[in-house]
């Protein structure tokens, strides 16, 4: 937590953002070499932490999004993880490397994003760094969590006969990058994107399906439902097998239509839960009024397939999401 | 922890380097969304958490500055602000963004410089970020530590009266940097300025001064002598003033001479610690083979003074260190 004088306006700033909404347990948050955090008495709580880099170009450009939504996406980024393993928020921390003309004013407005989407969470900013950079607006966020002790829901636990089920729907992040490549002096209206550009992390989904115990293995769809999908297979020694008509597929833009296939598969940043429960379990069609849609199921062959509606079977590879500048 | 594919070969990397010297705390690591840890039972423990970027171009140059060498001071920025606060480092993670064309050769390498030194204090690699980097290398590394219950020991505990002391010596590694700087095609031997290019962090002398009751507040080293006696009189709400006779200057170069006091005063990241302790404390002149110097005290008045070798006295502002770059 090194901060050099230049940087002191910043920091006071931040410092002054920060003062709202203090979770508890954090017992000294910004103002010292350390945070210092105190779990529940008893040692019933497991900690979790995360993060996550955001940087100008690759994961968000000035021109396109406003700095409350770039704010806003650094922060889910974290919690979203957090939400993955069926945890609680407890602190987040920031290094941010600002270049030297950037406006206080984008830097206000990044911070409003980020602590407005913070106190909806009851998630305290109690620390982090800044930074000169020397090209372009670099953040990355550290979200510390906690979970009841050996509950953490891993990537690791899914079985053969598992059903795999998707929250909310899918592409509907990617479709607006997909619109920005096409038109890129253009400007999009986040109403008509949400899931881009105020992503709602699914915090509290994630703990209702973790305390139900209705899921063996979970992830978010940070990088693509391929790829993520990929993740829980490798981790969990499995394979998938994926219905094409199943995949819930986001509404966006307006009039809105539903973002194409090849985006819900592969495109990242939804932010949504991908998990698998045994088949002994019902999974409700709704939790905390996000849909929850069955897309297929875990096999034992090592493969992953998608089915197509008239039943051909094609290999799905993760492609891997690439965000924009490559 | 959103990984993309391309990265694939850098993440298996480092989850082969990071296997070893896994600390008990860390219940699940790198492969899932967040790292699981797991304090002691009984709650008898506070957990710390620090975060410091290390820039490319701020921090450290490729042409000064070996992979291994950028790699172990990275984990000293925050290996040190545990120290700072009396506490023992768990794990840490570490984002790290690269570009395109990076050798994999420069990864390994500065990999090996990091794991080597966490091995050494017990600290196991648990997560972190991986993404492609607009411009340069861009690493931050959070550290997470413990410390027990309500003792970590924060800047705000100074009393006027009390004794302001240092460890080791001062200005070594500014030393260094004043050499690139005149000399920027030139190499350095890393064994004539081993506070700058392996500069070990304080955390045995940290946890020993915590546990004897001997500090009322501590801080490291990382911005400068004045910058950071500022941030403890700021805290503490009082003033110092420093014998300039009195501050340990390092021994640096071929042959070694002292550094200038200049460096030893505003230059930064030398990572000993500045504490202070109430008078009834016998501070000994060495704790674990460090030396440890009486340099000043604490004064009710709120500024801080130099007082020079014959009585005079100047104000001693923070001038705040300014890394290479600017």
């Amino acid at each position: 937590m090194a901060v050099v004088a230049a940087e002191k306006t910043i920091i006071a700033r931040i410092r002054q953002v920060a003062k709202g909404g203090k979770n508890p347990a954090v017992i000294a948050g910004i103002g010292d070499d350390c945070a210092v955090l105190r779990a529940g008495k008893g040692g019933e709580n497991d900690a979790l932490v995360t993060t996550d880099f955001t940087l100008e170009g690759i994961h968000f450009r000035r021109q396109w999004h406003a700095p409350e939504s770039v704010g806003h996406r650094c922060l889910t980024r974290g919690l979203s993880d957090i939400a993955a393993m069926g945890g609680k928020p407890v602190a987040v921390f920031l290094s941010l490397a600002l270049p030297k003309h950037l406006p206080q004013n984008w830097v206000n407005r990044f911070m409003r994003g980020l602590i407005t989407l913070a106190e909806k969470y009851g998630c305290t900013l109690a620390g982090g760094d800044t930074a000169e950079s020397p090209d372009g607006i670099l953040a990355d966020i550290i979200v510390v969590g906690t979970v009841p002790r050996g509950k953490a829901v891993l990537r690791s636990g899914a079985h053969p006969g598992d059903g795999i089920y998707v929250t909310g729907a899918l592409g509907g992040s990617a479709a607006a990058v997909a619109q920005f490549e096409k038109h890129p002096r253009g400007k999009l209206n986040p109403g008509d994107y949400p899931r881009h550009f105020f992503p709602k992390p699914r915090i509290e989904l994630g703990r209702v399906l973790r305390e139900k115990g209705f899921v063996s293995a979970m992830i978010d769809t940070s990088d693509g439902l391929s790829t993520d999908l990929a993740h829980i297979c490798e981790e969990s020694g499995v394979g998938a097998e994926i219905e094409e008509g199943a995949i819930p597929r986001a509404m966006v833009g307006k009039p809105a239509r539903e973002a194409d296939l090849d985006l819900a598969l592969h495109g990242g940043e939804d932010y949504e839960l991908l998990f698998t429960a045994p088949r002994s379990k019902h999974i409700p069609s709704k939790i905390s009024g996000v849909p929850i849609t069955r897309i297929g199921h875990v096999t034992r062959i090592k493969n992953t397939y998608l089915v197509k509606p008239k039943g051909a079977r094609l290999e799905l590879k993760p492609r891997g999401w690439e965000h924009f500048g490559r």
